[in-house]
């Protein structure tokens, strides 16, 4: 069975400075990881708890699997601190490795836990969800949310190693899978080239012919070139906010209806749009970028009051003295930080980015 | 005025990489700092919060000051959250400096919000208790209480100064005061020489006739030196937690009924007595250490049954891979780390620093 595992496929990354690692076969190094702590404790998403007792049996140390119901309404700092009583429950110390199974919230929840237990433990992810292998677990953001707003209290935190479990995803419905495509499209956006060429090739594919190994590998390096010029967010990382400032307000405002991958999605097009309308961008491309969208079947607009929206991106975190500033594409591989725009002109591209609910709802 | 504020002493401390000023008179240096923030925030205890007004009344871009009714056993991710929607809706953005006004307690939690506000705010603390001057806000620790424990959770973070206002000191009451009491005699064991002499020298005398400023700057440039050398408590900061192992314990057998400053000047007998059974110290020493902590009328006793002190202590988060360890005196000024004792040895010591209640309650 050793000979088997040992013929997978293993992309390795190296760009940051932890490894993230990339298999469909995810046991043998994650399992050689684990063997270098000498006591660790498994934090995961319920839902992944099988997979998470799968993956770590019979390695020495392995203090305990804690499984945690997650979900984005429950990240908050009350699940944190279930999170720490149940590691100080299972005996976890300053040198216990915290390992952490599932998707993003898990990665942002247990990333952040491990790194205020004891004011910080080792932490190392498996990521189970496409939004987490490509964005959600690189790049060391960890976060809950606030009454105020989504991930207002934080930290950024180096884990000691990423495992993007590529196998998980055969087991994930589609609407899982959108919130990491929704990403993906962003990275090919920002980088152009080969990485939004490959998407357009594999769009109109099955899943389950796409070679995601690669793909993952190739859309995360987007991420950790960037993350790595720019580890605190003081600038170049900027970038990743395309359709961000967008897509916040329109899971504000729609109090979290709209999924993250859904808003993202809608928030390239508002980019591309405003982007347009300052003439910083080609019709051409810009069609380019929502039939990529389209094909990979994301949503394209949102069921909300614009105004609420424009409200609702003024308590972003990312406004600065009181300015909003947008992240707009300039063309494919070539994307602006900090540009302005009036509230009007943003009225204009929301306006069009918002779709009025069915009418027979209301007869 | 301003040319009789420039008379006063102000003592500035630049071993670690943000500046910790000491004066009767920290107005002239306060506002110079804030001048150079755009914005702040003034996040205060409720018992300073007159104090905290007026440090900072007239300073341009004060958002508000926010007072939090604090205390030990508010030292929890509940008040954190408070906190942080107080911070939101003061409009606290990513460039907006967080100033924290209070004690120990203020410092580890405000300091834990601005580390974890929006990712990372600016944060000074303005300290108005002796602990927190000469130990609690020094050194970037912050924290908060658990069920498991206290400061089982938090971080290290550096802040951008430290303000001891001195003047603070007239207001509190002999029991605040004893909380720092106990941990300058302790940096004065790590220290010796003069740092000890000198508390020696001044312990008989009225406090309101001791060179406050002076000896307070002594007293945490101890912890400073030490800090510089280990930020991240890899090592040698260990060598601060001379008498915590005990303290800690307890503090959790009690309940928290033993304030952290008693828990202290036992912790420091206790590890004296340690050492003296370990064939480490001398009498001669560990008698001028005890004279020194009763003239200035700190406990050599607490009212906790041993066991459940040492059972306590087998949660401590000091202990490493599941085995006990002491820091321990040898001689005033010299210190040893990682000493290890016997459950045996340990009851002894317990055994020596307990008393029984008075038996009149039980009549």
């Amino acid at each position: 069975m050793d000979a088997q595992e040992e013929d997978q496929t293993v992309i390795r990354n190296d760009d940051l400075p932890y490894p993230i690692v990339v298999s469909t076969n995810i046991r043998p190094p994650l399992r050689q990881f684990l063997r270098e702590a000498r006591r660790f404790v498994v934090l995961c998403d319920a839902n992944v708890a099988k997979r998470a007792h799968a993956l770590t049996a019979g390695i020495k140390g392995r203090l305990g699997v804690l499984p945690f119901a997650l979900g984005e309404r429950r990240k908050t700092l009350g699940t944190l601190e279930h999170i720490f009583d149940a590691l100080a429950e299972a005996g976890a110390e300053r040198t216990t490795t915290v390992v952490g199974v599932g998707g993003g919230v898990a990665s942002d929840l247990f990333g952040l836990a491990a790194a205020l237990y004891v004011r910080g433990v080792p932490y190392a992810h498996v990521a189970t969800t496409l939004v987490a292998m490509v964005d959600a677990a690189i790049g060391g953001k960890t976060g809950v949310n606030l009454r105020a707003g989504k991930n207002l209290a934080g930290t950024f935190v180096d884990p000691r190693a990423v495992f993007c479990d590529v196998e998980a995803l055969q087991t994930l419905p589609y609407r899982h899978l959108r919130e990491g495509l929704a990403e993906m499209v962003k990275h090919g956006v920002i980088e152009g080239g080969d990485v939004f060429e490959a998407l357009e090739t594999l769009a109109p594919h099955a899943f389950w012919r796409w070679p995601w190994e690669t793909v993952i590998a190739d859309s995360l390096k987007v991420k950790t070139m960037i993350v790595n010029d720019d580890r605190l967010e003081a600038g170049a990382r900027e970038l990743l906010n395309l359709g961000h400032t967008f897509a916040h307000a329109f899971e504000r405002a729609g109090r979290y209806r709209v999924s993250h991958g859904a808003g993202v999605a809608v928030g390239l097009r508002a980019a591309g749009l405003l982007a347009l309308r300052l003439g910083r961008w080609s019709e051409a491309e810009h069609f380019r970028m929502l039939a990529l969208l389209a094909l990979l079947r994301l949503p394209l607009l949102v069921e909300e009051d614009p105004a609420a929206v424009l409200a609702a991106m003024r308590v972003d975190k990312k406004k600065r003295d009181g300015e909003l500033r947008f992240v707009v594409p300039r063309s494919l591989g070539d994307v602006e930080t900090g540009v302005r725009a009036s509230d009007r002109t943003v009225m204009r591209v929301l306006e069009r980015c918002v779709t009025v609910p069915d009418e027979s709802e209301f007869w």
